[in-house]
């Protein structure tokens, strides 16, 4: 592509409403206007990368034995009624009523449509497993459309379907996608992990989000870097310290520590570190039998931080103490309260509290700390010990291969075992093969394709611009000639480079506008184009054109016969 | 593709609710699925139909430096009330209210949306002239949708548009799409016409309209097989005779023609060809300053039949006399009326009437024709010559380049000059070279994906089902070996011949099922796949397989070593 015949059209500054650094930047590049909250148009330099994110998701989801097809944006509201989402799906569901009055949505997810479809064209297990797959456009009204495409209305989904006569055939097909999706993300050449997620209200059992790695990501992630264990934050379990408990070696005090509650203060205070202090918290169990709630502790390290999910599994319903019902039992302000004499009240520790010695808690009076806490010696065993923290860097990893390490990711794909919700509901069934009815397993597959977009600029930027993997990049490469329109010698050979390039099935756009070149630079960084060669009189004169890749600190000069083998073996690289 | 990792899905009858044949064959072939009136799935079979048709148009648009974006299905009302079009569309446009009750509408059509983009982009002539073009979902709330996806209510189109600072430069560009959709259509292998078309109500001066040929089609159009001249019939010129009036040769003479009131039948009953009778319609003629209607006649050879539009367009606004008026004035009922003898009565002939001679026409009284008449000897010169009725099959060509044959073609394409009724309405203007502000000029080019492959099919089929030029089929060769499973030799040579063909870039279908041949020739050929390829172990032995074109009589008997060159040959011939 020849600039002159494409459409760009940057600008210096993005948009203040544009919150986030990839909405700023896909502004700023032309990527995408904005029609309205919600809704961009493509520009033709984003749309270039569009379509690449989804050419990739479509040969790999081919390859994997997935069919596709096309279903419709606008759906009957029937389909929506008989799954029963009519009434659960809420204000998302963008509805409208056509010319007879009859009910339609504009479908944010097309469960109900494919299995409308299957119901009536699969009738017997002779014709199952069966995969099909759309990419097609969406509509979810989103209460607060932001961080442009990130979270818009209409957007552009991979949406896959998988029925099967058996549940370990789903299983089977799971994990196939499971791979699938992750040969796709590595093909875009993003930093992504698969995580075990919380199926939350989409129903069904077994389910796997892929997060693209970005430090502005919604979910904090933790994983370990010596295997492939991934999950949210919440979900991840934090092992036992792999050392039981040592011996106490000091005696039991009580020291004064005014106006310090917190750990860390605490732990200045006594010049400790923050991990030998213990907190507790106060909570409420319900006591059904007496009809009224009782006070229990939860112990923590210092440094770590309640996960009420995993309490709440554990130790089941509770709600945090007030004031007045601390005071009441325990005789303290809260950030003086400790398990140290105190009776029949139970103590819920976490496990790294259960092998501690020689700690420091408060001592259930204002002003007061106790150092040197030892269990058995100064109080008894917890009533029970589990885990009941977030995961922090450093622990060890639960697939016991490494240590996690944190980080925040951008969701933007997820998998589902549905096993029988939909299948149930619309009545989709077949025949097996002693001639029995069966409602089918289902599962269900989506890549959030215009946000893997906004994912791999939220993960590949600089204060330049847009830095993307090549394999998504709108250009792989560009040519940038200094007085293209003046120098017959720097035309003929940035087109006959051009030319040449094309001819290596190389993607490469000439910017043969009339511009000074330090205009072209900054806009072939900023729309993130990730090599480039620049023909000048003088390199010519050398035999040279000057290469820079869109992440080097410096340029290269290369001789001109060997500058598209070079390419070549970059692009290959990457 | 091996048909046991496809989905094939086809159907012995046709649902009877199906109108036309390609309605009719989608559903046989398992093309599509309806989900509701005008709304349908694309199926795997049909979707890879539609995307090669995509890719045909995608290509050539880009080849002819169109620039491809993706505008949003859900539009905001706003846009449509500044083009005036949220009150006049009626209907057919879709609206709804998001959560917020902001009205939107789901796009029938984008001018408002890419006029709205280019207002905010393009400042300055020397961005002009730019052309943006999509292919991208539609909906159009049809009040009778019929015929399959011929007249859906979702459906695909490309739509384009060009902005241009003169309308010189838009008149270049609209030249140069009227040669993109020739190389388009002629591309996609259908038999078409592109004819000057009424621009309708949709404003503009300016308009072609690219028609597939087939027998059903809703638009009766006239050509020329030995030019380019193509129109709709109604808007074809239907030119003078050649050769200019007879001398009279016999006398005028007043003959019984009892009940005989149609040309035909009064040709019939005098022994003479029809093209020798004249009929004459009363019409009634607005006398604005007699403040009352005033009759007239309109003379047309016997065989010919009235074009209103014509009419009114030299005699003005008029109707059609009643039988009391007729009788009134004539003293005669309206099957045996005529130009002879009548006084003060406007006489309009077309053009082939007013050089005929010694000809048969109404006597003015009720049985009785005149048969010998002749203009000034019998009757004065009529009060106006000029062109008033369609063409028939055999006229000659208004570029005077041949006779014109007659044809039904089904509208797939449209291009019209817009010039500036968008832009003025949505304020669309540029900076020209001195710095004055002005209005764009605008075309806009639609081509209905969904719908030419409904065309398609209407042009190419047979009892058997579909029949697709190899550009658009769904596979273009299919391997339909004999006892796949059992055959060890068979199965190795399907294999290795698949391998091959797929090696050579040909799109190949190989049923590996477990069917009956007959089963896997009817499906094969009912889905349209024009190449077809018999594995068997006797041919095997004697190292031949069968060919068989789709349309072919007879199949062929070829050495397994040239199968392939065949049908590269083959393809590159289609």
């Amino acid at each position: 592509m020849r600039t002159t015949r494409f459409f760009l059209s940057t600008l210096k500054e993005a948009p203040s409403d544009a919150e986030v650094i990839s909405h700023q930047l896909m502004l700023r590049a032309g990527m995408i206007k904005r029609l309205a909250a919600g809704i961009y148009t493509w520009m033709p330099i984003g749309l270039r990368v569009l379509r690449k994110v989804e050419k990739i998701i479509r040969e790999e989801m081919n390859d994997a034995g997935a069919i596709e097809l096309s279903m419709p944006a606008v759906q009957p509201a029937e389909l929506w009624q008989e799954s029963g989402r009519w009434e659960k799906y809420g204000p998302e569901l963008l509805r409208c009523k056509d010319r007879h009055q009859r009910d339609f949505v504009i479908g944010p997810t097309h469960e109900e449509v494919i299995t409308d479809v299957v119901r009536r064209e699969v009738k017997s297990y002779r014709q199952l497993p069966v995969h099909f797959y759309q990419i097609q456009i969406k509509f979810r009204d989103e209460i607060r459309p932001r961080f442009g495409i990130m979270r818009g209305r209409e957007f552009l989904m991979k949406d896959g379907y998988s029925f099967h006569s058996s549940f370990d055939d789903l299983q089977r097909e799971y994990r196939n996608i499971f791979d699938t999706y992750t040969r796709i993300f590595t093909r875009l050449g993003l930093k992504f992990r698969a995580v075990a997620a919380d199926t939350g209200s989409i129903g069904g059992t077994g389910s796997h989000e892929f997060h693209v790695l970005a430090d502005s990501g919604e979910d904090a992630l933790a994983y370990c870097p010596d295997s492939d264990f991934a999950a949210n934050v919440e979900l991840a379990e934090a092992l036992a310290p792999p050392d039981g408990r040592s011996a106490a070696t000091v005696d039991l005090q009580r020291v004064a520590t005014p106006d310090r509650i917190r750990c860390e203060d605490v732990a200045a205070f006594l010049d400790i570190p923050v991990t030998r202090t213990v907190k507790a918290i106060a909570i409420m169990l319900n006591d059904a039998a007496a009809g009224s709630a009782r006070l229990a502790l939860i112990l923590l390290r210092g440094d770590h931080q309640l996960n009420e999910l995993k309490a709440q599994k554990t130790i089941g319903e509770f709600r945090f103490a007030r004031e007045d019902e601390i005071a009441a039992v325990l005789g303290s302000p809260p950030g003086y309260i400790g398990p140290v004499g105190i009776a029949n009240i139970p103590v819920f520790a976490d496990r790294s509290v259960a092998v501690m010695s020689d700690f420091v808690c408060g001592a259930n009076a204002k002003g007061f700390h106790l150092v040197g806490v030892n269990f058995v010696r100064d109080l008894d065993e917890p009533t029970l010990v589990d885990d009941f923290r977030n995961v922090v860097a450093g622990d060890r990893s639960p697939d016991g291969r490494g240590t996690l390490e944190l980080c925040r990711g951008i969701e933007v794909g997820h998998i589902f075992q549905l096993r029988s919700k939909y299948a149930e509901a619309l009545k989709c069934s077949f025949l097996d093969e002693s001639g029995q009815g069966q409602v089918m397993e289902m599962g269900c597959y989506g890549i959030g394709v215009t946000r893997v977009v906004g994912a791999a600029i939220e993960q590949g930027h600089d204060q330049r611009g847009i830095i993307l993997p090549a394999a998504i990049a709108p250009f792989q490469v560009c040519i940038v000639p200094m007085a293209y329109a003046k120098s017959d010698t720097v035309r003929a050979a940035a087109d006959a480079l051009y030319a040449e390039l094309m001819h290596a099935g190389i993607d490469v756009l000439l910017d043969d506008r009339n511009e000074r070149p330090g205009v072209m630079f900054a806009e072939m960084e900023l729309v993130g184009i990730p090599h480039r060669v620049v023909v000048s009189e003088r390199g010519l004169a050398a035999g040279k054109f000057e290469y820079k890749g869109r992440v080097d600190a410096e340029s290269q000069i290369l001789p001109m016969t060997e500058i598209c083998q070079f390419l070549k073996n970059r692009l290959c690289a990457a």
